[in-house]
């Protein structure tokens, strides 16, 4: 049970898992997060929809956010159709096999996820002299300081969140398929208290 | 010089200051960012407008980015009327003198910012006993995830900010009585470059 009184899902009177939890509890800011994370992670950009949820996970797995890294990671693992990928960026992501560019924007991630002032000069010129531009890396820094935020909403309410990776897959697929707004939008249709 | 090349705001060839630089390099992210503030700092709440202020401010302190601190800060001194209040909240929150329910608010913002997993379920009691109710804890949970994204971005970019504390005034009198989304709005309309 989380922190506070989330809607329930089903008739096991369990809450939906994760962010879908509070998501539902307050859907005026679910709106927003959803859209801002659909712009980031699926919108119009010159890192693929794979990388960009590689970034996520990678911030998600160093915030110890289980719910977050699990289903971001099996976004991520849709897109690439690498499930042992995405197990290497949440486990030893500076020797995942990735390429140049994409190492060092996930360097930039990381210094974010510790605190914005860890990033420096250095590392963004690292990631220019591997090809990125000042969007990319203005985009990959929101991601992470995004996926702050959605780590600590999820972990900080005390969410619940199944163990089984197929859930998981599963749920990959629809928001593969429908975008993340979609996930609020069929789990606020299904409140059953 | 922010780490990446950012709109100028002036004939001094200035960006615009913290988050209001990237905000107008990429207005398609601002608008969600603006009305998940506006949602959460200037909604519909039994916390007043300058209680979650504080909160915003509470938490840009503890992530010590100058800009969301002083800028929240300001808008929260407006509201309440005191200078002197938002200074002890920046400096030593615990002493504070206020509501024994936004100290255990204040406290649950605190333990966000280190990550979502310090909230115990002693900490939500506390606030419980002191007259919080559920919606209060989320938004405060929420509100301290979002200030946690915002620092991040600010500082992760390595944008500037102004130090004369009349400015952060100036524009905190903007923002009360127009809104978050009208600083963006105003800024972009002013690009010169």
């Amino acid at each position: 049970m989380a922190h506070i009184n989330l809607p329930i899902s089903d008739e096991l009177g369990r809450e939906f898992p994760g962010i879908v939890g509070p998501m539902t509890f307050r859907p005026e800011t679910a709106a927003p997060i959803n859209e801002l994370v659909n712009i980031l992670l699926r919108g119009e950009s010159t890192l693929s929809r794979g990388e960009r949820e590689l970034i996520a996970t990678h911030v998600s797995a160093q915030n110890d956010c289980f719910f977050c890294q699990t289903i971001h990671g099996a976004v991520a693992a849709v897109h690439l159709d690498d499930e042992a990928l995405v197990h290497s960026i949440k486990t030893d992501w500076v020797n995942a096999r990735v390429p140049a560019k994409l190492k060092a924007l996930l360097n930039i991630a990381g210094k974010v996820q510790l605190g914005g002032k860890n990033v420096l000069a250095q590392d963004v010129e690292d990631a220019r002299a591997h090809g990125a531009t000042d969007r990319e890396i203005h985009d990959t820094v929101l991601i992470a300081a995004v996926f702050c935020m959605c780590n600590r909403y999820v972990d900080g309410l005390g969410t619940w969140a199944p163990e089984n990776p197929d859930i998981y897959r599963s749920n990959a697929r629809e928001i593969v398929a429908r975008g993340y707004e979609s996930v609020t939008e069929t789990a606020i249709a299904h409140v059953t208290r």
